[in-house]
């Protein structure tokens, strides 16, 4: 594929219109939840409901029969009864639509009957030129566009993750996750369903061409197409980190997938083989899916696996440093030169070794700019974990100590915060080092959020910050071997 | 120990008067900032600050020397410089007070000079009797004492997690944590830094003993007193769960252990053996810790490894199913007369397969009461994994089509919400098994705060409510195991 508008996906995840099967008046239809959640989002693309009675559904003029509507929409975003699907789909390709969306579920993950129907409507967008994802998928979402085509009505901030999910629930019920832990949203996301057509290789080639999308999630049951599906992730994966989250490889796991969406999945020894060989780094929970493709997306590949740990808190220290071990990450002795320039801002309870444990600064400030450039400057390390428990109070009370006038403090403060924040993205950027941070804080945390929005990762503990960065360095190597592997295609 | 007041922790956990030195007026000291804390939390004990020259301290009445106090304080809490502690800590025991907490830093963790001021306190205290916590600690937390000896100043909500800690950020920035993930706090905490007197296992006693604890979690960098600490944990473990998290068994663990509280770390494999010894669960990060704690202090013990998982995401219940498999947690097929009377509440779309996918409930509220009735009241299954999705938004939608006035919805939203999370909790109760929820969502949602207040724990996800059944499941295997080692003491 070329460019991105020749993906069978362009047109699903950036609709210019779209005309919408199965929302009415009664706003309790599941069609009617999907239409609102479009409309609560602020699409401004074209909607034509489609519907037999209804003059209007909320407040937009709607269309007794598909044939009816004055143009040919982009495509059709199908949320009808099961028995009604294939009839519409058909009207659907005479009206000469090529693009839709099957939410309606009753198909190939209710059994043999449910499998006639997914081969119908299979037969019916062949001889019409239809590509469509589903059926029994919850839709798209494109927060670029202000697109959100599932039934969760909540607004989804635009970001750099692109999704291909094999749960609707993974894209959907993340807007949240991704918005009150990280700030962050995705690009794009497709919930696939049944897989009747367009699928995960489909998914990943959009994805991978997707200006938006700095780093793609896969969440997997099984994969349908395994010689392609390996094709596209090594193309895309040499310029785009993919992670996949995988959960039909255990007994339990296997038998949730065959009722969820009629996958077949397959041992996870030969799925581990799969990604591998595919430059897909693995996660091990949603969690992690998201972790990892949030430092992918806001870090710079680092050079190597030696880290330095920066905190005022052993404990974390300690944990980060623990868990840095078992993620692969080397923490090594800092230089002299290194050592000459922390001196003067190490009081004496403080430690050198790595983690830097400063115990307490007496500058604060000195935490988000002299120390990290100091080491960052360090030739040893290719990159730095940094504990972050700063808050917004302890610089309240250091200005009040300092006499500052009370109506001034509240803007001070404010400016310190960001500045701060934004000197610490700024020595990540220069220095072209990843910078992870990590605090139990959370965003209502003035720091935290203000990091985050500049760019620094801060992810909620330290083993989770230590996994992160092991997967930047995994990252780095599997691009490697893709690119050595490259280079040997031009050789044989 | 027959009671808890015999534990050398009583007056330091539960003081009624306390004298502190090392605050003064000038608020940016750590003394100040620790005993700004103490009473912005609400203390309600005594507090007889001693400093030479302030007469007030914070609006309280100061004395110039420890020998002027105008009775004996039940304990001394000690945050000076390093070079005065020892004449203070002499003063203190001629004053003939018997309990301390040295916050002070700079002995055994910094070398050689500071080893023999730890000495040098030791000598002190050992001629005085005196009993303390530190040096290089944080404090000590009572949140059932309103007592908040730390520098954080927060409000540590009471609960059920008792804490010993040879870090004291995993419990001064726990508070945060604790509560804005899952409304819960410490029952007690204590800092434990150097250990040079009081160590872990005196926590580990006092923890045991103490009426607020349910379950009992321990950061540990290296333990002193190998044989004391099992047989300490194989008394406390046979009525109270006890979690713990190992820093020190990797490389990088050991040396930041080393810089942090001066400890010798040993082998994980060796630490690996002790816990099992002693009838601990071992987490593998500080969130684990926490989870494990959260679920062993909230649920009933099961009766064996055979959990139902009630979902209506796909993704979610998959996801729990693959996690289970990691935890050693089975999931057996439904009996059919589970399956009888499951029938009329599952629609169409959904799977009554272990995961119970429901995919929708025509009456949301049949995801409180009726459909966990049924599936608690499975003989085959031991406990229940519920994913969490409801939001008060979809009760207010739907009250709104039933034609409730405006009004009146507020307060009707607000009392299904209850009704249903009690619902749930009862549940928990009447059947005696271990019901454990999980959600992407946070407490800001109506109905996770409602669950975990009225007592049903909710985990952030599928993979960690799946490792936290597993830890009871755990629980329950130690338990017996050292039960039948009891009766195998009387034999042999």
């Amino acid at each position: 594929m070329s460019t991105i508008t020749q993906s069978p996906l362009y047109k699903i995840a950036c609709p210019e219109s779209i005309a919408f099967f199965g929302a009415s008046n009664n706003f309790s239809a599941m069609g009617s939840s999907i239409l609102n959640a479009i409309l609560g989002d602020g699409y401004e693309g074209r909607i034509f409901p489609v519907h037999p009675e209804e003059k209007r559904v909320m407040d937009i003029e709607a269309y007794p029969r598909v044939g009816d509507l004055p143009r040919v929409p982009d495509m059709a975003y199908i949320v009808l009864p099961t028995r009604i699907v294939a009839e519409t789909l058909r009207a659907c390709g005479q009206k000469g639509i090529r693009r839709a969306v099957i939410v309606t579920a009753g198909f190939s993950e209710v059994g043999t009957e449910g499998m006639a129907r997914q081969e119908e409507i299979k037969a019916i967008a062949r001889k019409y030129h239809i590509r469509f994802t589903g059926p029994n998928c919850i839709g798209v979402v494109n927060a670029h566009m202000k697109l959100n085509a599932t039934f969760i009505p909540s607004t989804c901030r635009p970001g750099f993750i692109g999704m291909a999910s094999q749960s609707g629930s993974f894209i959907t019920q993340m807007f949240d996750y991704l918005g009150t832990r990280f700030g962050r949203g995705f690009s794009t996301g497709f919930s696939l369903g049944n897989e009747a057509d367009i699928d995960m290789v489909d998914c990943i080639r959009y994805l991978g061409a997707c200006p938006n999308t700095r780093a793609i999630a896969l969440y997997i049951e099984s994969i349908r197409r395994g010689r392609a599906f390996i094709e596209a992730a090594r193309e895309v994966s040499r310029t785009k980190p993919i992670v996949a989250f995988y959960v039909g490889g255990s007994e339990n796991g296997k038998k949730a997938c065959l009722s969820h969406t009629g996958s077949l999945a397959g041992p996870d020894r030969l799925y581990d083989g799969v990604f591998k060989q595919s430059g897909i780094i693995r996660a091990r929970s949603v969690e992690e899916m998201f972790d990892f493709c949030y430092a992918l997306g806001a870090c710079p590949v680092p050079k190597g696996n030696r880290a330095v740990i920066q905190t005022h808190s052993g404990g974390p220290g300690a944990a980060a440093a623990d868990a840095c071990d078992r993620s692969g990450i080397e923490l090594p002795a800092l230089s002299t030169v290194t050592l000459e320039k922390l001196g003067p801002y190490v009081p004496h309870t403080g430690s050198v070794n790595n983690p830097v444990d400063l115990t307490y600064t007496k500058n604060p400030l000195d935490f988000f700019q002299a120390i990290p450039r100091i080491l960052l400057e360090e030739e040893g390390a290719d990159s730095m974990l940094v504990y972050f428990l700063a808050s917004a109070a302890m610089i309240r009370r250091a200005l009040a100590g300092l006499s500052v006038p009370e109506e001034e403090i509240d803007d001070q403060v404010l400016k310190i915060v960001d500045e701060q924040c934004a000197s610490m993205a700024a020595l990540m950027t220069s220095h072209d080092k990843p910078v992870l941070g990590f605090s139990f804080l959370t965003r209502e945390n003035q720091f935290i959020s203000g990091l985050q929005d500049k760019g620094v990762p801060v992810l909620p503990s330290p083993e989770r910050a230590a996994r992160a960065l092991g997967a930047l360095v995994e990252y780095r190597r599997l691009r490697e071997k893709l690119f050595r592997s490259k280079r040997n295609d031009f050789v044989s």
